[in-house]
């Protein structure tokens, strides 16, 4: 039994060994740059945990880690020219390196090329795990565009909100675990209870995200607190922050994320202003016990499986290492 | 056993009763707008026809046929965004009558809703049916990529040419008869038979379309002549012609080529500079050989097959609506 670490290399050599060179090079160039900048491999890693922890052999689920690691760096090409955003994992963005069209149209090869990995696997449960990963892939693409729509739109309640991340990151996780037991010919209670699991690690994740915007430790994080609330972002911080207001507050926080700082000193004053009422609220115990309500019906998920606690161990310890907290 | 008309009126139906709308709007009412502006649905239709061809049930193909003409639809979607064009059927295109993010989006997910669709396939040869799509689907994206390359390109070989108009716009229409036979379970002779026969008539059908735009009788097909001289576009002809050109001549080939008129005075003196040129090295006969041997050699492929003449009888009455000439 492969503990997390060992999962984790064995992902890293998958991609090493892997090539996505191709003719022509315009096309496959790019995509070879996008796999290669890394990452955290998280889907990969998940799904082959997974497979392990239904007794899987693990030549039979590499394909899958590979596909889906290929379709997230697939709405990642394509969000990145959505959102315009120029830097990755510190690289230069593909839009940004080459140009719009090369992104897109090496975008749509990855996802072709993610079905012929996906095609690969060795299975008798082939259909399931197809339809798996296009239902998945659907909904990434629904919450993306539910994302774009709440920037647009004034009243975004937090139940829209939850929607939003559990279709734009949490069924990835998801599907990728229900991928991996899948192929290692788990019962559907078991696979039910994992994709549970996934979807509440994946919004626990995604508040966590959100709430280190404002409350992270820079040193710890390597991000600059602030930005989204700089960059007027709608996420669990503004969007319950308004819920938990006064009008007078509520009014206060839209003159706030209606402005455009120019300066680091507008932006320093700006950010001072939202945490004043964040704090006035009692936002940062609020976005805390969201998390933890999250993290805890995840762990209620993996306890409802059919398998040893040692079979759970490399969930376990990525849970730990993406929510940074222990059980 | 139904006749070419017999047919086309069961995919009009067949697209007449699917709708493709669903929650978020944004995201779907792009697709179905897509998908209602029409066309003439031919790889649908080619489809059907495949089956019906070796005897296939009808409603088991009729999702695969709603699947190629999404992923079909799905290309044209990119291609305009890529292409700048702001018109599809006589219709704003998507990116212009939203905007280039939801065609992006908006394509991605037709993509994957043509998965739905095919594997909603009911057959027990799923996976051949799947890997036939994904590597038709991998080859359109590298023909896309070519074509782009060869418009920056200085010398691209009507080799190069054939190669690229076989991946862009053939092996779709070879992939689709390749699914339809499948489903009917056709044996490998046969299946192979009528996917080159999709090859040299996708091929045909793209010749005949280059040397329309040269030849073309206005009156017949509603299309003026000399768009593709107009905007520099590199086509068989030009590419044919400088082969068959003198070095002066193939000089002053890449000088008009060179042109970018303002005037409709300019253009006309460019198309018949470059018409002269055409004449003086006989590439109407040239371009209309070649067109004949790929029809030709489509021909051949169809009499190897091994069924009655009758039950090929939809495919010869498309190939004749599509070519506009009796074998």
């Amino acid at each position: 039994m492969k503990d997390l670490k060992a999962i984790l290399t064995t992902v890293e050599q998958l991609f090493r060994e892997e090539t996505f060179l191709a003719a022509p090079k315009g096309l496959y160039e790019p995509i070879e740059y996008t796999m290669s900048l890394g990452g955290k491999r998280i889907r990969p890693t998940m799904l082959l945990a997974a497979n392990q922890m239904f007794g899987g052999d693990e030549r039979n689920a590499v394909n899958a880690a590979i596909g889906i690691e290929l379709f997230h760096n697939f709405t990642l090409l394509h969000d990145d020219l959505m959102d315009q955003s120029p830097l990755r994992r510190g690289k230069a963005t593909v839009y940004r390196k080459w140009n719009p069209n090369t992104a897109i149209l090496s975008g749509d090869t990855m996802f072709a090329l993610a079905w012929r990995y996906m095609l690969k696997t060795e299975t008798t449960r082939l259909s399931d795990i197809l339809n798996c990963f296009n239902e998945t892939a659907i909904e990434v693409c629904e919450g993306q565009q539910y994302d774009m729509d709440f920037e647009q739109q004034q009243d975004v309640s937090i139940a829209d909100y939850m929607m939003m991340i559990r279709k734009k990151t949490a069924v990835l996780l998801a599907g990728a675990l229900q991928i991996g037991a899948t192929i290692a010919n788990a019962d559907s209670d078991d696979i039910a209870n994992l994709y549970d699991f996934g979807i509440h690690l994946g919004l626990a994740f995604q508040l966590q995200d959100d709430w280190l915007d404002t409350y992270g430790d820079v040193a710890l994080f390597g991000k600059q607190t602030g930005q989204d609330i700089i960059d007027n972002k709608k996420t669990y911080m503004i969007l319950r922050a308004c819920e938990l207001a006064s009008p007078a507050q509520c009014d206060e926080l839209h003159r706030l994320f209606g402005q455009n700082t120019q300066t680091d000193g507008e932006s320093a004053k700006k950010i001072s202003d939202v945490l004043s009422i964040y704090s006035a609220v009692g936002l940062r115990a609020e976005a805390e016990n969201a998390i933890a309500a999250e993290f805890a019906k995840a762990y209620e998920s993996l306890d409802r499986l059919k398998v040893s606690e040692s079979a759970k161990l490399p969930l376990v310890q990525l849970s730990e290492s993406l929510l940074g907290r222990k059980k």
